[in-house]
């Protein structure tokens, strides 16, 4: 397998989805061994930043990549699986940013109220215990938070000859923030133009669901992913593979729609796994599929419709790739260590 | 321990949350051991049913109920302990019903569209495996679905002297259909009217997060519940305990808004169970919380916050009701077994 | 023409609709010249009143009513048309109040955030100019605003056993809060009980669309209404007609799917008046209707859909009721004075 | 005044906001002379045509410029004012597409039901007497509504490296879809790139506000406008100005949040120019302004906040633009006749 290394220069991040220069070819089977800069740009760093002051608004999820995905036509499915996404450092920062986040006024949920207060909270990681230190502001209450890392953000160049920002999350992924996307995961996204141009970041090294307050912890991350490619078979949605469920991402608004659409498209990649009907596979989905919403602070909110495999059928989608890949990541971690 | 066991007749049905008079009066410490009918009313109990001829729109989600809890007034808060919500049926029915589900136009979300094609599942229940087979309508397709018993609908006697359906979630609880509230389940309701008025309902043998199609495994269901009541501290939003976890259920619609109420609550509720602020709250829930959907299809939504008490220090809600009715019930299994 | 005045003392004021006594019966034909109270039930009377602490949430939007119309049945439509609305008073009020209103966060878009300063406007009425003065708080700007005094509420007892607070707008109207509802309106709803069981309040001397602070011009008004039954015919959603307009309101959240609860119900009505097919009034709904927006502060969100009868032929909905009732409210009128 | 005429080929259609090389540079104060084809890039001529056979998706909604404002900056803000628009061809188009429009499920609002069924109406206009001519579908319904030109769309280059297809309206302006942008408006937008780089498009002959079945009667169109310049003050929101009145329009879903942006947009409007405080404004707001919808179809849906200026203190937005751009056009028309 071919291994390539990339840790973008501060100059080579990219702020948008489409838009950018490739920063270089990668063949399907490829492996990369990436470094991702936080979803701050790194501009967060003590616990007395105020991000109004400290951010560039501008600036703001850096992406690593985009990668041209050799022989990527519109129409192809790009299979991207995550061997591996550990911290890159040994803190985390988390924040409140003013007329952000779930429980306060934005600038679409516009009201007339004063923002909440400005608060960066600086996290310490213990690699080895796996955990992140909490310290309150208001209080000197501190705990420590189970490890659980994950990337907010991957995502391919739009169709229609768009340019999106790497904040926001849609059909061709992007911001989701959703702690599925972890270590294991196969993520099956649609190709919108020649070369597929993914790219990812925004590393979390914890994350509730719904990413209440607009921020997790964020944090830069070493991630080992393989790239490969279905030719054919885009899905209209995000649809991920673990080794024990499916899942399907939406991310629209009102909330209800993100999960309209994550559902619409699991009734159908069930129809065409288990040879079902639409209302048979609707009827399943009912009773079997799980909902975890993944953040309601995006410009467009994701939800998560998640099927665990089993009690189905056993089924390989896409010919088996999970499983390649899995086999293939195995493969290279050994090699690595 | 008070022991009353009560199946209504179905005359006693009833078909909303407050308005109806008490079937009893109960003092905190009963246990009562319930029978509940189907929310089709035991209407709809073959594969050949069509929903649109064999259900009476007046007579859905029949309740048991509702108990007037003696000394229960406004303020206070109610506490219901599941001990037990075993299936009393050996088969469950599930059905679309016409412009009612998430993936269909309804009554609100009004379109032009023609209803998608009405039908009836009918499982069968193997209660010594635990499973309920799922035979398609589209093809000969099956498979055993694991069983796991819930209820749909618990409530008290709303405020402002309102009557709602028994197919309405709110603040006073009702038809919040989330798979969280199971046996070992604690849940503490807010008291609106002088003795609560509360009742149970709406057996589901299983249902995925979301109810998407509008019915999960619907059936009869024999229900243990113990009844306490605290004075004062009523939660603005239902709140359940686990052994494990705590969570709140927020119902409103947009999505959002159902799931910003249950995550305003958790953010008060931790304030005042760790001692900490709320913006320190608002943060530990952003990467502690869970956030998996209730259902997306009733006249209003609701969603769950759901916080596992581990990492966090160790606390007694409600002077630890939970844990103490809990051995209450294991008592009670004991002696009933 | 029976002519029956109707002053309710403070305790005959309604807080639901449904649930209550009538308080007298009347026959279709009846004129009825009522008094309504302000919505804070005539508690807010000085600029330095503050809403959280004189109003009584209990006690919220009276209505004049409920009446029994003889022989009204469920599936009936109630036209109900009127004559005049005339402010009862020489002052109105209006107010902030903390978490209510369209441009704060509220109870259901739950957010953390502090509420917004409570503020009362008094405004002088002028009945010879039809003027309200108004008087800034925070400077000593002032400017006179036309009166257009109108009704927020009418509505009938809701179906299926439920009472609803007078703060809710829905199906059987309600609290609607549109300036469409003025003198010269008449209104269609559909029966839902035995007698249908009307009410009406909330007299607003003056409102713009979406009542974006929550309360209007709030004050007493005299208000005559012409009551008449039409047997079967009950629309889905209020119908109001103006005599160059026919309009229809629908109330939900969010606020797509209000108005898309008034646009299906104006393209049903389309195609009972001028014979076509559904798609043709859809095309024909799509380049005529008006979408001017009720109310955005409500338990549900108020959408009107209002179509000019010109262009369209000309058409005598529900027999012609509507000239009839102006033709006898101008009798009336005539009569009276 | 310097008078350029501009009617791009074929090859010059724009379909991005950004994106796009300017087809010219013009000067502060220039009056552009425009054509502009329909929103279905002229591919819909005839009663028989299905769009999802003649539409080609990556063709739709073409613009007219970019055009590059000299020495507009970010921040700045762009004032058009549109002397005229006047329909460009003696017939115009109507259509129902797949899963797009306000009352059918859609690719957002994901549901399982089928598509309605596929139809254009082909309306004969006639210029002289001002109506467009319906003609039923489904049955021989036919009536003249009167002809009301608008423009569609409207925008410059969006912020943050975005392109932006020309079919979304957002804080950049773009495919809102308002009855208000019609002959005798100016608009204001911010400047979000050097040169603002704004265009016209999506000519409409007659829309009813909401644009509910996702077209209105399509036509090329013939456009005059002035182009200027304000330097600073850029405003959050697209802001319009007719002789009698001041409007605001804010885009997002749910529609709520659409009209939340257009108020909070509108409040602050009236702080600056009346000089006084929000909350001030925040009430006369309430008391004032009409919220006629724009689309309830798009990317985004629009929703406009309509103040007039009577009975409010005489006032001139932008140092009196409005009022010189309408006497500049005024001999312009005069010069052109």
């Amino acid at each position: 397998m071919q291994i390539v290394d990339f840790t973008p220069s501060r100059e080579q991040y990219v702020w948008t989805f489409g838009g950018a220069e490739p920063v270089m070819e990668v063949a399907p089977g490829t492996a990369l061994r990436l470094w991702t800069e936080d979803a701050f740009a790194g501009r967060v760093t003590s616990r007395s930043d105020r991000p109004s002051q400290v951010l560039n608004p501008k600036e703001l999820n850096p992406q690593t990549g985009p990668f041209h995905v050799t022989g990527a036509e519109p129409g192809d499915t790009l299979a991207l699986h995550f061997a591996s996404i550990e911290p890159a450092r040994t803190w985390a920062a988390s924040t409140t940013i003013p007329l952000f986040g779930a429980l306060t006024g934005t600038d679409r949920t516009a009201t007339l109220q004063p923002a909440l207060p400005e608060l960066t909270w600086i996290y310490d990681i213990d690699l080895d215990r796996a955990v992140a230190t909490f310290v309150g502001h208001e209080s000197d209450f501190t705990v420590e938070l189970p490890l659980a890392p994950m990337l907010g953000t991957v995502g391919v160049a739009p169709a229609l000859r768009e340019v999106r920002t790497t904040l926001v999350p849609d059909y061709f992924g992007g911001n989701m923030d959703t702690p599925e996307l972890r270590a294991g995961t196969t993520v099956y996204l649609g190709v919108n133009v020649e070369g597929a141009l993914f790219s990812v970041g925004d590393g979390h090294y914890r994350q509730g669901e719904g990413e209440t307050c607009g921020t997790a912890l964020e944090g830069a991350m070493n991630v080992t992913v393989l790239v490969d490619l279905i030719k054919g078979g885009a899905p209209a949605w995000p649809r991920f593979e673990h080794d024990d469920a499916l899942l399907t991402v939406g991310s629209a608004r009102p909330l209800e729609d993100a999960w309209r659409c994550s559902q619409v498209e699991m009734v159908r990649w069930m129809t065409e796994l288990y040879g079902i009907g639409e209302l048979d596979a609707y009827q399943l989905c009912s009773q079997l599929c799980l909902s975890p919403l993944a953040n309601v602070v995006d410009v467009n909110y994701s939800a998560v419709t998640k099927l665990f495999k089993n009690p189905l059928p056993n089924v390989a989608p896409y010919g088996g790739m999970h499983s390649s890949m899995r086999t293939r990541a195995a493969t290279l971690t050994a090699q690595s260590m």
